[in-house]
């Protein structure tokens, strides 16, 4: 594949996706991170599916339009590279790596355990607070770790865990579970008991699942898992899966770099 | 900081890296990853120390000359974004992002626990095939599961844990932290029991420990541990944390995206 700049169509597929961002906070890490994706995926030179993507937060995005610039760096036989910057008065404000590939039956397995939790209908619904305008987009149901109150004291684990699906019912999609692997709140929050200055630098999602597996979702809940290793010096990690409704299907893993400040 | 293109000196750097290279099996995955930080590092223009870098191995690289081509993409006030090329015979090898910054004081915390291990005295010193080249650069003690042997059955567990170090007693720094990221070898020939054809795809790593911190570890052994979470039709990923000599200090966390057949 020649590198090549390709912009229109992903333009097109941005603003209708951006009408779930939120205005007051500027728009969702989640969005932010799904856009490439869904640009590479309507490229006609894409091959396969979503394989792992990386996106770097440069700077916010404002709430006007902006393109999608995509660069096909490499395309082997089983597998593509792509480079993806989102271009705003003429400034990078997000770029994206990403790999994409065709998928081949191989021996198979699942290490990682799912978190033990009751069913989604035995989990009372609770949302994020008001003023998070993209998080009512969702339907959340914590198990652990919801946002904490006003009077919340510091916890001694960092772990979110919560069920979560479409509002409107959407069936899951690639650009959709991308997202949702942005719905945790910054880890920092539950350990110091409140709210404080953060925003993820860069976001890195591993893609386990399939076409067919991620169709299986349906519009059903996945159960999200997040936790941080280590807090120092103004960062924190944030490491996280998603897994199906059955709670054995590993669908995405995800890791991300976070600033704060207390 | 405007976008520019700087590639002199980091093409000396890497000469001097790509000595520790294997020949037989193509240069080792960690010193290609360790190359972009090193070629930033070397630039005048470079804010802070390395936060995060995500590397993409697109093709393999040949032993012969190749430049590094580093574009600042955007500086902001405590962190900066560079996008970084390794190209060889006109065409790009390997891609990398990369996040540098400033460290301030903050609330911190590690929230991760280490494994329980013997010290490095207490383990026979086990190293790779004689066939992995670049492992003879290090000194390797394996406290669990060490590479698969003739006669090895699949393991119920991927997980490897072992302490390392530079075989010439070099103090590590970031570039050889980045290197040691990539010290374990794909976690499906544990699984199956054998070697598969496999390869890195991208690379991400969060660097937790700061200068002082990495100073202190000196030539010591570092403690290394990596497991898989789920092999799925042609590919796996590979997570692991890098452990100062004190079993209590997180230098690094990391992942990988791995090819394989099987």
């Amino acid at each position: 594949m020649p590198r090549s700049s390709w912009i229109a169509s992903a333009t097109i597929a941005c603003a209708a996706v951006r009408r779930r961002s939120g205005r007051t906070w500027g728009p969702f890490g989640g969005i932010t991170a799904a856009l490439p994706l869904r640009a590479i995926q309507e490229h006609p030179r894409r091959l396969g599916e979503p394989l792992a993507l990386t996106v770097n937060f440069l700077t916010p995005i404002a709430d006007r339009d902006f393109d999608i610039a995509l660069h096909g760096v490499r395309t082997n036989r089983t597998n593509q590279h792509w480079a993806v910057e989102l271009i705003q008065d003429d400034q990078p404000k997000t770029n994206a790596t990403a790999v994409f590939g065709l998928r081949r039956d191989t021996w198979s397995g699942t290490e990682a355990k799912p978190p033990a939790v009751p069913g989604p209908e035995d989990v009372v619904a609770t949302s994020f607070p008001d003023m998070i305008v993209w998080a009512r987009q969702y339907d959340t149901r914590f198990v652990e770790g919801s946002v904490p109150g006003q009077d919340a004291a510091p916890a001694s684990s960092s772990t979110t865990t919560l069920w979560v699906r479409d509002g409107q019912s959407r069936p899951i999609d690639f650009a959709a579970l991308t997202a949702l692997c942005d719905v945790f709140y910054p880890r920092a929050f539950l350990r110091v008991g409140h709210f404080v200055p953060a925003g993820t630098i860069t976001m890195t999602t591993y893609f386990h699942a399939d076409q067919p597996q991620l169709e299986v979702q349906g519009d059903g809940y996945v159960l999200g898992s997040a936790r941080a290793n280590r807090f120092s010096r103004g960062y924190f990690d944030q490491t996280a899966e998603i897994w199906g409704r059955d709670g054995t299907t590993l669908l995405a893993t995800t890791q991300q770099f976070v600033y704060f400040k207390e």
